[in-house]
């Protein structure tokens, strides 16, 4: 078998073999097909599509490219969660400790912030001390005990990803649905997950802008699941505003912090709720979604999914008075409420805008290995379809440089828009 | 200006700029844009194609990626040909002896041998002594003193199509017309030519297999000429039987000699008239194709074109003795007149499958660098349309390896298939 074949073969739209998709796999993991093939190929694929059976196929391959963790030992059902990514988007926070109060133990590696778009582990690392480099032993251990761990990926996970996705970050080859499911699906697999319940989000502030997108993304993992013998659900949820009201790593630990003692954001909270019910079904944990929201809703009543919280925060290392008293997490020296411009009704809060200018603030990186401000970003007041009144209070930016406050000012003012005319909220979930 | 915006506009169908094509040659002759950026942006073009104008920006960016010729002190117009590469073209051999000796000073960079086609200098190269690598003066001064050159390319014409070949080739990205289009305009204009006549090889024998590419791209070839403000006249020929008798380098360099003297195959000689008188035209020898024809017949009748191929091989330190001898020539070993297998009238000689076997006999190269057998090869004795007795030659194996002519013997036979019923001719030009 030579690369070169395989190449050829997708760009003229062939169906590539099992045999073909893991000896090209193989080849990336070990290096012995250089980084020009493999881009060649990449492009190949985006332009010319693979079938589900070919995307399960690279899947599979991608997630045995290196270690497959094994935790049926300690967790019956091992259930993940994925978001493909948003702003204000701090969903794991909440809902992994609440489905692990629940009595479903979550082991879950998470990424860090990607472009206009935030990573949990950002937002974790605004607790000083939180560790989010575990060994296996450590996660495996820490599952046992307290059955909720929330770390980085594992280098030894499916390497193939990690060399693949940096090629496609460069070659311009990051926006293929098969490429993206793959890379989504296979460390999922590769964690040992048994069912993952997708969060695709789409609108102007996800990689997905518009509903087909999502919805071809969403069958697509559905049917790697499927053809992979795992359980997928998948759920399209709205980015064309920010989920919640907080943007910014330490401002949105904090809302996630409110959202465990049963404030926070109405948004956020049924949000989260709705994926905590569809993770504790997959986790035969109850039959209904009604039943499990209920179980979900309760440990955020009975304050068992904030202890689950703190025993997280804890087991990484972190100091845990940074949960309990939320006002010693970063704060910005800049803090300025911006009032709105005029009456009316809100028509839209674009997510994209308000994402941008919290990277812009320090809240992201320009580029890998840039360190971020956790203080930074953030608090919009309102949601689409409010009635606003001029001059209320309609976002709060945190900043640390008053030149980049003006900025942000001026940005995330652009991003909203006002309407004479009575405007719909927009929904939480498409499907 | 980023690689990847680049590769992102080509990838979504844009039409890149003239200052992105020049910026991505340019990355690509200093090295500073990477390979595997390369290899994606080329499998976007194959894919998404480019239209003319971008075509003619990319091959001016790759000719000037080096040294540009200007040879208009020697030579008013400069005249050139070129060939895309066929089984048994030896053309170069006759058509530029004989425009030479009408008046034209021509000098040419030929290729090596590719797959199964063979090329130019390999076949010179079985005359002892020839050396195919001139330095610019040498060209310069030969040029001036003969008015004919026949060497090797030099690298430090469009070194960024030497790149992007190699990676070409490795990737899967071979088969694109605006790649192919550029890659010989590039060198052509690097040269330093003002006209050039192409031959563009249709056939299983040829690069472009069926008529809409050769078509396709022998009309891109003239745009680009148009565009560049250089007159170019492409012929679209046919390459499925191989033409002329000879394949193998020394055969191939004696039918020449043969077709110098008068002689020679009756199909070749026509081409090589065909394709002089289109070059005597375009360098303003005469006005009117049959008045530059009657010159190049002229050239062949009265010596004169021999002379001047005598004079080409003794100025690059080729052994003239092998020119007025060509019994001395290398000979094969074993040689050997293959009958035919039945009577009937001759439907295919398949070039391709006669190229193959020839390169397996030794006369092509497997691999880069791999030594050649300047004596192998076939004569082919009959063209599609002939009828033919049993037991009458078909073919003759020129052989230094019993297994070998064995194997050639078979693939040869197989190439050739019969009809009971009479087969009309191929024609020999197109268009």
């Amino acid at each position: 078998m030579r690369a070169v074949d395989i190449i050829i073969k997708k760009r003229d739209k062939g169906e590539l073999t099992r045999e073909e998709i893991r000896f090209f796999v193989n080849g990336i993991t070990t290096g012995r097909i250089p980084d020009y093939q493999t881009a060649a190929w990449a492009m190949a694929v985006l332009l010319n599509g693979m079938t589900p059976r070919e995307t399960t196929d690279l899947t599979l391959a991608i997630a045995q490219s290196g270690e497959v963790l094994d935790m049926s030992d300690v967790v019956k059902i091992a259930v993940d969660k994925h978001s493909t990514g948003g702003v204000g988007d701090k969903t794991s926070l909440v809902v992994l400790p609440a489905v692990a109060a629940c009595g479903l133990p979550v082991g879950k590696m998470s990424g860090r912030g990607l472009g206009f778009s935030g990573g949990t582990l950002d937002k974790l690392e605004s607790i000083p001390g939180y560790r989010v480099d575990l060994s296996t032993e450590e996660f495996e251990k820490q599952l046992k005990e307290i059955g909720l761990v929330l770390c980085g990926q594992s280098k030894d996970l499916a390497p193939a990803d990690g060399k693949l996705y940096a090629l496609r970050d460069v070659t311009g080859t990051v926006q293929s649905i098969p490429l993206i499911a793959s890379s989504v699906m296979s460390k999922k697999i590769a964690g040992g997950a048994h069912a993952v319940v997708l969060d695709v989000k789409v609108g102007n502030g996800a990689f997905m802008e518009n509903l087909k997108d999502a919805h071809e993304l969403a069958d697509l993992m559905v049917k790697i699941g499927q053809l992979a013998g795992r359980k997928v659900v998948a759920l399209i949820s709205d980015m064309n505003q920010p989920l919640g009201f907080a943007v910014g790593n330490a401002l949105e630990v904090r809302e996630a912090i409110d959202t465990l003692r049963g404030n926070g954001p109405a948004d956020f909270r049924e949000h989260c709720l709705h994926v905590a019910a569809h993770m504790l079904v997959l986790g035969e944990k109850t039959d209904s979604l009604e039943e499990a929201r209920t179980l979900a809703e309760k440990s955020i009543a009975d304050g068992s999914a904030l202890e689950k919280f703190r025993q997280l925060i804890i087991a990484q290392g972190g100091d845990v008075s940074y949960v309990d008293d939320p006002d010693k997490l970063p704060k910005a020296s800049l803090i300025k409420v911006v009032n709105a411009p005029r009456s009316g009704y809100l028509e839209q809060v674009r997510a994209r805008a308000v994402g941008e200018a919290s990277v812009a603030l320090g809240a992201g990186r320009a580029k890998k290995g840039d360190p971020l401000d956790y203080a930074v970003g953030f608090v919009i007041h309102h949601k689409v379809g409010d009635k606003i009144q001029e001059g209320e209070p309609l976002f709060t930016v945190h900043a640390n440089d008053e030149k980049k406050m003006e900025e942000a000012i001026a940005s995330v003012s652009a991003a909203h828009t006002f309407n004479d005319f009575p405007v719909p909220p927009l929904p939480l979930f498409y499907a």
